[in-house]
């Protein structure tokens, strides 16, 4: 009897899945996303009952143990905790960071940047110069930089139409400035808060400290600020700015990357990874970043177990820990995958936010590149027409020298440096369609080379 | 001296212009729009100085003087006002007409259809039959429905992916609910308001009675709450509804369409029209429906004269008056049009919500259509890829007896039925760069047209 039950329920499911075709699959998969989906229901969780998750919080390990948990309920094949060490508090520890700082009559909302020192009680008072190139910094030199704050208030260009390319003209300002400020002998720095608007909040981010070279603290400005900053030193060159941070990086602690994992039925030994990262900034809730990425990688899982797909390949959904000050949870991963000689055929990021679809960006390598071209007609009808851009995301980037076609998911730009790294960064800004045409978009792909592969 | 100079200047525009390809044209309009563009500020101003502007209110009349008095100061050639008789009121016009209502131990938030007739001071109470759809109304029958309030509650589908698709999958509910209960006897109808996701707030929208039926008070019903009230309603047959609204409709009174002009150089007797309509619902701001098809269009104009653009033919930008709850003005213009034997060549209507570019929708006519459609890599660059639907828009419709080619700017339509006919649809709920990217998509097909022709 139980022989018979097993054999009659083989053949229908191979009947239902030879069936239907690649359309039809990818039909049913929008189908559960937008009538069934629980990407919504997980985000609302993650930001609003644990909220912001720094590498080596308390709200990062609650992170890790609610997404563990989370994948477990499901009833994914395996589910583990993959151990790392991470930095802890780069920069943001000691909330609350954001400061109002009088400026003449003004009030200015700034935060540290991550990784930076803090200025420690005393703060820092000096005179300011702007500048808005290195071209301007080197001018200057020694003489009008020592002792002194440079500003670096070089904007967005609001005239680009991908925002991250808009982002990428200015972001070296956040990334170097302090640095190669204090080449000259400057002992802080102001730099324009990563936005395309004027908005009356600031944007944190890394910064990277240069060898050798002393740490001077750094901070982001609101756009809006920065802008009355430069009109009041058009008037007075004498103009003197006072901030104040309390930021330290306190030694490495064990954190985790969150796995869960359905087994290949044909070709376990290829696996392909879905992923976002855990960890966000202290400021808001990380919604957009990267909240979405993560629940909609888990959905991609669910999904499939819903619909009662049984993938060829092996499926991992990754939830990485440490992007934002370390990227030290990509790195281990795989470290983890090369050690283990694991054969990873794609890895896909999402981590762009969880806004309306547009495409993906595309596998550099020219077959796998193709191949995924060649599937666009079966994803435009669900808004996914841009396959432009080639690259895949930060946390599986360290996969790439193990020759592991790269792709990301690529949401609309355009709202995204509303709230990137903000305290603007919380749930309610998150649309459900929006979040759950992305879950379903990752899932359709992924079907896609579980099928077909990218060789 | 002068003719000198007069002769440098005309050079120098020729030269200039000869020197600019389509491609750096549509550019030039791009970073215009995006780096100094005004559409953000003037439906700030629309909407948080003016606010609703349901047709005969003081808020339609102050929008109408506020839009002519913009379009004179940025200097367009003619600017004037059309008139046109519209309704008052209707169905809206007793504010606050959104009243929480008792149901059992639950508050439902309701408002009233534009259109209706109004319970007045004594409401109606009765019992509820809920059906989802017309079959079902049907077999119910005189017997089932008679003295009965009908609850409509099929929900927009949440699986389609075009959002329009899902509400005029539902929207049948509301424009013909009235009527057909009528015709069985019904004294009420409550309908599950137009909105994909679960909310607190209703959705108004427009009703038609049909002739020689009785006419009954209808209202839209917070979805969430039609979700409550189809539980309570599993258990209780003989559950009773409470409503009460005061809607009326005034005679009719003049108002007018506001239409800016700028004049064609070399063939001005052929015209383009770009509009939206200026009138609201009385609920929220009219921010998306349709504040944002009204500031694109002024700024399609603004853009050309900031650029030095002289068109060919003569632009014309029309703010369209009660579209809502009624389309007088589209058909007024019209008329007016056939009238004076005006010849359109294209007329491009924005009423989607000022959210981030999609495409545009397409001619019907077979020579138009391609022609378009021929444009879409100039176009790609900036988001508009989807040119595969054909049509105009409401307010554009009544040109189609005269063989006026009609397009729709199309925005990604995912969130618009959030705020669509609601208290939510306010100027905060749209992102500045997405209204300028529209007006810019506006702009660049109507330089193309005007360039080209549709013919």
């Amino acid at each position: 009897m139980r022989y018979f039950l097993l054999v009659v329920l083989l053949f229908t499911n191979l009947v239902s899945e030879a069936q239907l075709t690649d359309e039809q699959f990818i039909r049913k998969i929008y189908d559960e996303a937008l009538a069934k989906g629980q990407s919504y229901e997980m985000l609302e969780h993650l930001c609003t009952k644990i909220g912001p998750r720094l590498s080596g919080s308390p709200g990062a390990a609650a992170a890790v143990e609610w997404s563990r948990q989370v994948m477990q309920a499901y009833g994914f094949d395996s589910v583990w905790l993959q151990p790392v060490m991470v930095p802890i508090g780069t920069g943001q520890r000691n909330w609350p960071h954001c400061q109002f700082k009088k400026l003449g009559s003004e009030t200015v909302n700034i935060c540290a940047l991550g990784g930076s020192v803090g200025t420690g009680a005393g703060g820092v008072l000096a005179n300011v110069v702007e500048v808005k190139t290195w071209d301007e910094l080197r001018q200057l030199g020694e003489k009008g930089v020592k002792g002194k704050i440079v500003f670096f208030n070089r904007p967005m260009d609001p005239k680009l139409i991908p925002m991250f390319s808009s982002y990428g003209g200015a972001v070296d300002q956040r990334a170097n400035g302090a640095s190669e400020a204090a080449k000259l002998g400057a002992i802080g720095v102001i730099v324009r808060s990563m936005g395309v608007n004027l908005e009356d909040y600031p944007h944190t981010g890394s910064l990277r400290y240069a060898l050798n070279i002393p740490k001077i603290p750094a901070v982001a400005i609101a756009t809006r600020h920065a802008e009355v900053l430069s009109e009041l030193l058009k008037d007075d060159k004498d103009l003197k700015f006072y901030f104040e941070t309390h930021c330290e990086t306190l030694p490495d602690a064990p954190s985790f990357n969150v796995i869960g994992e359905l087994k290949g039925t044909e070709r376990s030994e290829e696996i392909i990874v879905v992923g976002g990262h855990l960890d966000s900034w202290d400021l808001g809730q990380g919604a957009h970043d990267d909240g979405a990425g993560c629940v909609q990688s888990i959905e991609v899982l669910r999904l499939f177990k819903a619909l009662g797909y049984k993938p060829k390949r092996t499926i991992r959904a990754v939830m990485f820990m440490n992007e934002e000050n370390g990227l030290r949870g990509g790195v281990e991963y795989a470290n983890q995958a090369k050690l283990k000689n694991e054969k990873h055929i794609a890895a896909i990021e999402s981590d762009r936010g969880g806004f309306t679809p547009r495409g993906f960006t595309v596998p550099t390598q020219a077959t796998a590149r193709e191949k995924v071209r060649s599937w666009k007609p079966l994803l435009e009808p669900y808004g996914l027409s841009d396959f432009s851009q080639e690259g895949g995301g930060a946390d599986i980037s360290p996969l790439a020298p193990q020759g592991v076609p790269l792709m990301g998911y690529l949401p609309d730009s355009q709202r995204y440096f509303n709230f990137h790294h903000t305290a603007e960064d919380t749930f309610d800004k998150v649309d459900k369609r929006e979040l759950e045409l992305g879950a379903a978009a990752m899932a359709a792909i992924i079907y896609l080379i579980d099928r077909y592969g990218l060789d």
